[in-house]
């Protein structure tokens, strides 16, 4: 019997008990702001608001000790924006989780993947 | 200076090309379904309506190649539900991703728990 086995991968958030501090989401918009230099800009590829990806900013940078990102005061398009070396070393510390996990669940992994309906 | 470090968790959802199958309020379902016989008793222990919890069932027996969870038809109450033994392996093997990842991060999720404010 051959079989297509979906491809899995693993969503993480790390929550705390104040809640929800660090996401797929917010990791991809932080890894967009590094690339793109504007939190507009990051936000756009992500088909979020302005407004929305600024929330998101702020409340990541609210619940460090010091800021994630910091941004420039612009005009009309924003100042820019980049991150600070906690935020470099957050993101960091965020995806070395996605790498470990993965990794290390492999197996469990492929259990469920040969599981699925194909 | 003495510090409060928060203590932090994963929350993980394994997904496919298709769409979530498997997160942490659906393993809880599981697992409650399991404790209780009872997907309307899982339900109300997670504060779901019955619909919902139903529906996430139907979701679940959807996905995989066989049913998770089987359920008798019954009375107002329901007639009572269990996992079936792929239910049990799955659950088990979700079980397995939470554990193994927070052992296998534990060095990058006390870096983000460091960081945060106390």
């Amino acid at each position: 019997m051959s079989k297509c086995v979906q491809r899995t991968s693993l969503h993480i958030r790390v929550i705390t008990e104040a809640g929800v501090v660090f996401g797929w989401g917010r990791a991809d918009l932080l890894s967009h702001i590094a690339n793109t230099g504007s939190i507009a800009a990051a936000g756009r590829q992500m088909g979020m608001s302005y407004k929305r990806a600024w929330a998101l900013v702020e409340a990541l940078n609210h619940a460090f000790e010091s800021a994630l990102v910091e941004a420039a005061k612009g005009g009309a398009g924003g100042g820019g924006a980049h991150l600070t070396p906690l935020g470099v070393e957050m993101l960091a510390a965020y995806r070395e989780i996605e790498l470990v996990s993965t990794e290390a669940c492999a197996a469990p992994l492929a259990k469920i993947a040969a599981a699925l309906k194909p």
